[in-house]
């Protein structure tokens, strides 16, 4: 499930580091279409023509929700996963129809429903402009105006080279930390419907138990068509169906969109995450967890206001003791240590101007991971709100900073409060998402109870805040007595600081008059001094000497290597392959036989309950259809939906997720027990014969459609 | 849950140190028989006469496993909690007939089945022995000396009022940590029968998410028979059930026998758990729960394999949720600061030999609690085995230590090797419990990854338990490695050291080789270390500490107050009383109506799951018929099975749980929120006969049988 791109990060990933392949394992590498590892590939005997580049990038679908999927018929049809296509399912769904868990499919294009807001990239061309955008900077310029000028130069060869009436979109992508730019112009497509999609029960089988896990029998997989102009496109590059799959040992392609890998992180950057941040976030996550999922289970009508709260807890707890898991492994940390004793050594000698400006970065990184984990513990509960874990607490803070924020000038406000995003902040204020009491009391009561546990209960802060009463009694009297869950009390009063920031007049003390609001106020001086002392001591040396350390890096290796992940197109490759767990041999491949089995062994029930079409239809299926399957391929958060292809570009697989193994993924490649994790293309045209009946449909993917 | 005392801690329940009434509210207390609050009674109207008071201790009932019970009708008929019974039950199950799961009803006298070593204690005569216990000790005899004249009476006294023939037992019991003793004397019985009990699923309807709550819809009881000379005994003291129940506001006793509580903490002892103990422990008991969980929900074998453990984890975890809660309530712990107070303006004006003795107490503990804060994290994860946690590693330590230990004299030895536990040490060694291999490695990989972020990934002894290895890989390396899990070889080997030290010939150390052992050898002279300096600079002087302020206060209030529960009788009083929670009133009485509704509304699954007996009798059942009830008195865990009666002495309902707010009752009472829960006994007598057709059983309980 991290497989796909979370919505908020989508956007920043779009500046690159990059990442050393020394001691890299022959399959690493997320590596850009223009620039493949040949040498690489020529082990599995195979030279990827420009042709087969140019079908296969043609072919390639982004999901500016935060997937990738593919073309796969002449008709504009698309594939992804299902929990790619989720939110889609989701928002066309009424009362009546639930889409998104009992699933959909058209029976003619006229059926087809169209996504509300969902915007598909195809990737049309790749240009290197790395020598204009250096032309715009003359050297020697201060750093705030080569900054400028540098934006400036961007902005103009987007604009020259898009064109908003042909849809068509231009982005620079900065690439190794500024070692290259590259122009990537889109096809951008905006009229998307739905084809067809499988009961969420089906495609998330197994569910949170089965996560990250593997074996695994998934048909994480939905289909959408391309319109343009109230017709289904025509395209000219499509991925045709491979009539015979994968097999064991196979070399295989991965052509999708990784968001963001952060493998330029230092030793100490991995130490801190290893010994300080990532044990502490488990702590936390398990905390919550316990929390939602034993309210959860006092009764159905609590589990359903935490249930989606408590995925995700679980979704990130997986993946945080995944990663962890790889970095207490010696084998991949001494990797990490060897890498940067290269550049060390580079940075050293000190033969080039980048080398010898990098000097002190690495220490300059050390010194600001004291100070985030010296940190930690406050920024989580105060700045980051874990300490008031609430939604109305959060409402409540953005109005009391609104207020303090919106008088002052643009530049000068926290950046959240920027001009830019005001309307997005009001759109998300005003929104009447439910947000329930009951729920809020006991997330808040243990909020409450981790401040106080975290700054001591004696702290005059705690103090104040607590007023006198236990968490969980001063939890319902906030609760109960905020007016900030009702949208409209909510708009007012945003209105109301918005008009007087425009009349440059101090807003009425009497609308911020809330207990919720007037708690915000009192911890925000803290809370404001915590974040400022962050910023300055640790994000921006950070970023400072990051950029130094990547031009040293770029300036030892070049392009030799692959920058980090941008939620760009890349090309991953593999073989399929299974590994080893606990002294056991993980087949690669699982079959339907497999499904029927494990959902009988967990007794038909909750994540294992099969629905009603596949008990029905079982005796139609050929059982041992593979089902789902591993590979070597490098793939991140960003990769759901990728179609996994054979040296002829044809498509056998689709990638839907990673081992808990591959959670390491982020700081490093792992070829031993790191694995992506693809629905097979056998089972997607089996199941759509067999228990879907679509017929139709599985004619188009396969080329049998007249 | 927790109302029955954990096994391990019966025995070492039976010193007690006293507490503070000054400030305390009405219902306060766990009072001896001999020594009841009448004043406080008096606000009830209602002064408890000697026969009245007899006639309740004759027919309570210990049962030595932990729990409380009552006679309940001439013929040794005898009432308690399924949970306290739940062990009992366990062990005459077959594969055939799991009685715990489905329960059991005898028809005749003749079908009651035999407990398997169960004794139940009547406490048949109290005697003050304090003058004959302190006339053995001459004044100004030195602590060491003093000490064993005290045990020699002791053990004189005992020995003179017990009769093993006629089955009276005699202990003397340490009150006030030493301010009085006194002789309590036993009829021991010992042929114990099972007559009924319910199923598991309606005795702990809820299960784990209804724990410690309040609504409850449980059943939890069952009845035994007390046999003697081959036919059930004839008791001239037995409880009469009451003929109309209780109703709210009606003032209850509850006679039982709490297990343990330690009123007599300090504010620092307080802050310790507050702010670094209970915070830590719940760190932990949350990462094992998810743990365990998740890996229990990926199959049912899993969880089969998991529950039991999980299900101590959650019950522990919400009674540090309670306690934790309690201690932040800024009203209950500023009661403790101001007994505290009080007792430090005694000590510093030192009118008495005690008081003068206590100077400087107070602050010994302060200090004692800042070096246990300073080793608890290590102490976890080495000492107490956190870092290894896995059956099979405290296998192996143990077997590491005795080669160690029982070459040493006794009295040198580490307290669990000393010759008089050897035979039990010995038959925990050799038990045939399965150990599974799987849950074994996950705990163990866990275990060694929390033992590498407290010590540090990098530290040396971190680095020598993973031998290079993650801690995944090494876990699956020593549990796969190891012999320990064959109750065989441990024999063998432990064997082998006791005939080597009988000998007086080191152990061969070929019988020591193997992984597990070798590990548990190599992190053991840390771990000695830690344990004696936590001995050596927390326990003892807390011991000295608390032993002269339990002698000043005992100087300041003599026996106006009761003691810390011992798992002796005691008497507690309450009124039948619902609570406020998050504003809304708790009403104090469920009825059978609200247990369908509960059911229903969870969709009649898992925990909410009726018995089939239940779903078929609803239409039988008044539904209007109480079920469960709070009321506000004192108890703890060990009341679990005691009976709840009126003024007339009659049963009116079971004392089986308290309510997460009941959790503090360990450091302090609170009158406000906690509450006891029970059984209603017209609950027992209307399910008796409408659900399982036990009219004998119920004719026997209302004094109607012919």
């Amino acid at each position: 499930m991290t497989m796909r791109l979370p919505a908020l990060a989508a956007g920043a990933a779009l500046l690159g580091l990059l990442m050393m392949p020394d001691n890299a394992p022959a399959d690493e590498g997320m590596w850009l279409f223009n620039n493949l590892p040949r040498a690489q590939l020529k082990k599995y005997d195979f030279e990827p023509t420009d042709k087969w580049l140019e079908h296969v990038r043609l072919s390639s679908v982004r999901f500016n929700s935060g997937g990738s999927g593919s073309f796969v018929s002449p008709d504009g049809l698309v594939m992804t996963n299902h929990h790619v296509g989720a939110g889609d399912l989701d928002k066309v769904s009424t009362e009546e129809k639930n889409y998104l868990r009992d699933g959909f499919m058209a029976k003619t294009h006229a059926d087809e429903i169209k996504c509300k807001g969902l915007e598909l990239n195809v990737l049309t061309d790749i240009k290197d402009v790395t020598a204009e955008v250096e032309k715009a900077v003359p050297a020697e310029t201060p750093a705030p105006e080569a900054f400028k000028l540098r934006q400036a130069k961007i902005a103009e060869l987007e604009k020259a080279a898009a064109n908003p009436e042909k849809k068509i979109r231009a982005d620079i992508v900065t690439l190794y930390a500024g070692g290259q730019y590259h122009l990537y112009t889109f096809k951008k497509y905006t009229d998307i419907r739905i084809v067809f999609a499988p009961e969420k029960q089906i495609a998330f089988f197994g569910g949170d138990p089965d996560n990250f896990e593997y074996p695994r029998y998934d048909l994480d997989v939905c289909f959408f068509r391309v319109w343009e102009n109230d017709k289904p496109i025509k395209c000219e590059h499509y991925l045709t169906w491979s009539p015979n799959g994968s097999k064991a040992g196979d070399l295989v392609f991965v052509s999708g969109h990784p968001g963001r890998t952060t493998r330029a992180n230092t030793v100490d950057e991995l130490k801190y995450l290893r010994d300080t941040g990532y044990p502490y976030l488990l702590n936390r996550l398990n905390r919550l967890e316990v929390l939602l999922n034993s309210w959860g289970n006092r009764s159905e009508a609590n589990m359903k206001r935490a249930e989606e709260e408590l995925f995700s807890i679980q979704n990130s707890r997986k993946a945080r003791i995944g990663g962890l898991a790889g970095l207490m492994d010696p084998a991949l940390f001494g990797r990490k240590i060897a890498d940067q004793k290269r550049l060390e050594e580079f940075i050293t000698k000190g033969s080039t101007p980048e080398a010898k400006a990098a000097a002190g970065a690495i220490e300059k990184i050390a010194k600001a991971e004291k100070v985030r984990a010296e940190l930690i513990k406050d920024m989580t509960v105060l700045e980051n709100g874990g300490g008031f874990n609430s939604s109305s607490f959060g409402i409540a803070r953005t109005l009391a900073r609104a207020a303090e924020e919106l008088p002052k000038p643009n530049g000068e406000r926290l950046r959240e409060f920027g001009e830019a995003r005001i309307p997005s902040l009001k759109e998300s204020l005003v929104s009447d998402e439910p947000i329930f009491e009951d729920l809020e009391i006991l997330k808040l009561a243990d909020g409450l109870q981790f401040l106080a546990v975290t700054l001591g209960p004696d702290s005059d802060l705690v103090k104040q805040v607590l007023a006198g009463k236990s968490p969980r009694e001063r939890a319902y009297e906030l609760i109960s007595g905020t007016k900030v869950r009702d949208p409209k009390f909510r708009e007012k009063v945003f209105d109301a600081i918005v008009a007087a920031a425009k009349d440059k007049k101090p807003v009425d003390p009497a609308i911020l008059k809330d207990p919720m609001i007037e708690l915000a106020q009192l911890v925000d001086p803290t809370s404001r001094a915590l974040r400022k002392r962050f910023e300055n001591e640790v994000d921006e040396p950070k970023r400072q000497a990051h950029s130094a350390l990547a031009k040293a890096k770029f300036a030892m290796d070049g392009d030799k290597v692959y920058p980090d992940a941008t939620f760009t197109l890349r090309l991953a490759f593999g073989t399929v392959k299974g590994y080893k767990e606990d002294g056991k041999e993980v087949p690669p491949y699982t079959t339907f036989e497999g499904l029927y089995k494990r959902s009988a062994e967990q007794g038909n029930k909750g994540p294992f309950e099969l629905p009603k079409r596949w008990v029905e239809r079982k005796s139609k299926l050929d059982l041992n259809t593979p089902f789902n399957f591993v590979c070597t391929a490098d793939i991140i958060g960003g990769n759901s939906g990728s179609p996994v292809v054979n040296r002829e570009g044809q498509v056998v697989g689709l990638i839907f997720d990673g081992n808990i193994q591959s959670l390491v993924l982020d700081f490093i490649y792992d070829s031993e027990t790191a694995r992506a994790v693809s629905v097979d293309s056998r089972a997607i045209v089996e199941s759509l014969r067999k228990v879907y009946d679509a017929n139709d449909l599985a004619d188009e993917l396969t080329g049998k459609r007249k």
